[in-house]
């Protein structure tokens, strides 16, 4: 999982640059943030930077950050900026010299200023966050209260200054090395959901619903 | 993926104490570490948060961190103190009510100071790494060259202010909401290995070693 970059410029210009593995399709980019279940959210807080694991959801060309922890983040910051990453791994990558072993992964990074997501919109993006994460499960539930969505924190942020690196395939080793009899490829690693488990403290029973059936697939 | 703090204080200082879902014990920090396959490296450059994705490893009480990326994040940084965090995403709790929806996940963050193991060491940890993120793989490949080991970037840091959250279980809805006919539980998110795909550029037949077949299972 390496970068290479002739010059060490300043990483947000990178970021905006072309490097090796950068890929700039929108849609490459709106798909891996799409698979996703978290991503993880860069601040500063105190001059020093944390990182906070978190729910988001594409919508359009925006990104919605859910909850308490990146919004308490932001409130402490000193500067608004932050950086969001997202990561799926897909394999190991094993091959003939311990340092050419790599892991395949598809990863996007998105730097900007978020913004909370006004009282007037945020029932809707609320529901479209819903909507994302669990599609299809919304209507089933009851509605909101206007306390909860007083209560809760949502941020968005443009999905502007976003780059995707790809990583696939078996592994690129030095030409004399594939000459060695030394076993290489890539063991996929594979993320899968498992069967539903009904809440123990059901008190009565309700079939799973299709849209947990075919949750996410 | 929430965390409640009664005040907003330092986030340095929060990750020091005691908080909701967070689980100090050194063994289920060293656990999480282990089954991760990246960890997410926060830096501050020019002023501005940067989250890098990158393979790591645990040995002992140290956390190794592999490549260029974080080392060149490093040199670029004001501040040599960098934030890693590590997610393990277990499953979507899906609740009677839109915003106790949850994810049941385990993470690590670790905050420090992280050094360049220096050369003597050099060696010596870029087996330990190997030997962690491949193990049993090591004696099988050809070894390091001097230029690569002087090449390859390797930080370490120790696992000191470290902290973990878990979130287990089925969603924990208001109480009222229990009466509701809303099927409510987990959909587990399940992480496993495929069959191992053999590099193409293969230039002879060679048997998948028993180190693939295990391959940190």
């Amino acid at each position: 999982m390496s970068v290479h970059t002739s010059e060490l410029k300043s990483e947000h210009t990178r970021i905006k640059r072309a490097a090796n593995r950068a890929v700039y399709e929108r849609e490459t980019v709106h798909a891996i943030l799409d698979e996703a279940v978290v991503c993880h959210v860069g601040v500063i807080v105190d001059d020093r930077p944390i990182v906070i694991p978190t729910l988001h959801a594409r919508v359009g060309d925006q990104l919605l950050l859910h909850g308490s922890p990146a919004s308490r983040m932001l409130r402490m910051a000193k500067t608004s900026e932050i950086c969001v990453t997202v990561s799926l791994i897909d394999g190991w990558v094993l091959a003939r010299s311990a340092l050419h072993h790599s892991v395949n992964y598809r990863s996007v990074t998105i730097v900007g200023r978020p913004e909370v997501v006004p009282k007037e919109e945020k029932v809707e993006m609320l529901d479209a966050l819903m909507e994302r994460l669990t599609p299809g499960r919304n209507a089933h539930l009851r509605p909101m209260t206007d306390k909860e969505i007083k209560g809760t924190s949502l941020l968005r942020m443009p999905i502007t200054d976003a780059a995707a690196k790809v990583r696939t395939g078996p592994p690129i080793d030095d030409e004399e090395d594939y000459d060695l009899p030394i076993w290489a490829g890539v063991v996929p690693i594979i993320t899968t959901l498992g069967p539903p488990e009904t809440d123990p403290a059901m008190r009565m029973e309700v079939d799973i619903p299709d849209h947990v059936h075919t949750f996410r697939s």
